[in-house]
């Protein structure tokens, strides 16, 4: 490898903190114990199910015995969403059906692929677009509330292109109608200020290996008083709300995440924003026809998302890894797809462009002092790339490809 | 503590093996690539992933692509009757449902507390009793077949009171019938041998902290071929099996947990018996009114399982924890859960003497040494407790609380 490697895929998943590994460690054999048993390894399991609890509640503002742990923001989703839908199903009649969900275009595919499935057994859901800069009207969301509504689930920020949404705004929509709000906050927990009650968040979901916790651990976050059905059943752990043995090292371990997370909030946003924007004005100043997908505001702080026209994702990634640079192209959980991105479609980003994308998501970890190798790095990938590229026309040095462009076809933007 | 600790609740879980550990601990901050990525930590992430599936899929004789990763038995078995059950559904008509499952009233609440929810949404279910051995009647299961019957789901082993069902001939009658057969092997994988294709088995359910692997992570096997709705939605992990971020240290630990019980099988099953036959032989020898719960024959090498008249559990526990000996009375999920066991309901165990019940549960790092000791302090417990027990007569030293007993009542034994 030409350089030690520069890890910038956070957003896919981040390594474990030091500090939080230590923390997990006696939980896989010494502080072994069952939680739900009755001598001491199972009491000292309790205290520190209790102790993690309050961590993650304090990072978002929440009440100690509103959170419930799973194995992670893909199950706090499917959790959310179906504990709704399954619960208000079951009081509806035929005059009052209660079978109406509204989320976006541009949600995690936790979100959109269980709204799918909901759809299959007679829910309806409104898929809301977003402008070019990946956000959503509220006049349009007012507008698509009915009496059959049950929720709302918008994500906190898009794990892609790094928008955030007016969550609170959201969220006073919702409770004006008296519709449940659920937030995907797993790329904004830990990274910009969440606050359940400010921000008038019903149910959150978030996760452990976004926020340099470990992988396969999660948390819910249901407001006092939400009526939910279960989701995962069995031996009624979690106050009967997510069965299964707890995952003691995983939830240890996503307490102490989200108290680094909340400790160091302030400093780490100034940290990734500092590096945010050394990229974006570098990159954009030194490459040609480089862009910025979604907007430049409402972004989060680890959020870089490049498009380079003439060039193909999957070429620049792997170049990128020989420079060692770990990056991304589209999501990491679409990589393995060859559509393009439902994301860069839904902002009106052509398919041969969405392409050329490239997210780069910072952590802790990255250094201000990296972003000159970087950019230097990414213009020769890129340069290399558009010199082979059928879509750059190297006489002019200019991009050719709209020449082949489709235009934007429904199904493009509406994948989902 | 008067002792070095006994553990002696590996049924409820067990400690990771140091070479477990030692496998998973590279893949929290060295090898932390989420596995859906492009770059070489990515492919050296679904490399690891690849051999662990494979490892898995030895220890039940499955080929590799029948396998997918969970986060545990209780997804396992949560993900197996509402996969089937969901998938059938779709292909019902007004003449013909698909809506009949057949069970039996011993199975973990994973499997039970998943039927209940189903039954709430117009599956209808059918719980088979056992006998005093606690074990089904292959021509009850037969007779309960019927038309509209679409998977049987009877535990490989019971978690309580270690009974071994006769898979192979459940098997046998699913097939002819055209039934899919779900096994929860929870308690078998890696204790008794386990071979889906010898034992006729479409899905089984097997989690990671039973066999000294890591809490948070199990799998399900499914043969090629079974159709099956999707539980977790979501990024298309597993292939769209099962959606979320790839449980990396997890999975790896649960590859080398199965493959230390497999290279193992033979040494532990013998080690266990050896262990387990001698608390039953001294036990119920040297302990007046010591009974053992559950078959003599047909029983996991690593459970004993006892009843003392005229003591109360939870009383017995932590006495014995003071003895420094762990174990456990009913099963770990329903400690916490004031009504008798509904396994020893079920095997015609009246409430009282249900209480006073112990669970020894065995694994590679207890001792036949230890046998002696661990005797004498159940004996020393049960002598004080029956002093102080309303339910035992000190002058003739006797179990008078049959006087007391009401008869068992059908919501006891039909909990479910
Ligand atoms: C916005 C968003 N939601 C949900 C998920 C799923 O979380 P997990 O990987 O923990 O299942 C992810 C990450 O993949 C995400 O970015
Ligand atoms: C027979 C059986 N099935 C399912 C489970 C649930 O497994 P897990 O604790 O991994 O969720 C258990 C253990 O509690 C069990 O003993």
């Amino acid at each position: 490898m030409a350089h030690e490697l520069i890890y910038m895929d956070n957003s896919a998943t981040s390594p474990v903190d030091e500090e939080v590994l230590k923390e997990m460690l006696p939980y896989f054999n010494e502080k072994f114990g069952n939680a739900s048993t009755l001598y001491r390894l199972g009491v000292d399991a309790k205290k520190a199910l209790d102790k993690a609890r309050q961590q993650v509640a304090d990072l978002i503002n929440a009440d100690v015995d509103e959170i419930t742990f799973t194995s992670g923001g893909t199950e706090s989703d499917n959790m959310a969403i179906k504990g709704v839908a399954l619960s208000e199903i079951q009081k509806a009649t035929d005059k009052n059906p209660r079978n109406h969900i509204i989320t976006t275009t541009i949600e995690h595919p936790a979100v959109l692929e269980t709204c799918k499935f909901l759809e299959k057994f007679g829910f309806e859901v409104t898929y809301l677009p977003v402008d070019e800069d990946g956000l959503i009207s509220l006049d349009d969301l007012e507008n698509a509330i009915k009496e059959s509504t049950i929720l709302i689930t918008i994500m906190h920020s898009n794990n892609e292109i790094g928008t955030i949404q007016p969550t609170k705004e959201i969220g006073e929509i919702a409770r004006k109608h008296n519709v449940l709000f659920h937030s995907d906050a797993v790329q904004s927990a830990g990274k910009i200020p969440v606050d359940v009650k400010d921000q008038n968040i019903d149910i959150l979901s978030l996760s452990g290996h976004k926020i340099n916790g470990p992988k396969g651990i999660g948390a819910i976050y249901i407001k006092k008083g939400v009526r939910f059905e279960v989701f995962m059943h069995g031996g009624g752990q979690e106050k009967g709300l997510r069965s299964g043995t707890e995952n003691m090292p995983g939830i240890v371990g996503l307490g102490k995440a989200a108290e680094l997370a909340r400790e160091n909030l302030e400093t780490r946003m100034q940290h990734n924003k500092e590096i945010r924007d050394a990229l974006i004005e570098k990159v954009t100043s030194q490459i040609k026809d480089a862009y910025v997908n979604g907007s430049l505001e409402k972004r989060l702080p680890n959020n870089v998302h490049f498009r380079f026209s003439g060039i193909e994702g999957e070429s620049l990634i792997l170049r990128l890894d020989n420079e060692g640079i770990d990056g991304a192209t589209g999501s990491a959980c679409s990589t393995h797809d060859l559509k393009g991105s439902h994301v860069l479609a839904a902002i009106g980003v052509k398919p041969a462009l969405s392409h050329g994308s490239l997210r780069l998501s910072i952590g802790p970890e990255n250094s201000i002092d990296d972003v000159d190798y970087i950019v230097a790095s990414i213009k020769k990938v890129v340069d290399y790339l558009r010199e082979l590229s059928p879509l750059w026309d190297n006489e002019t040095d200019e991009y050719i490809g709209d020449r082949f462009e489709k235009p934007l076809e429904d199904e493009d933007i509406d994948r989902y």
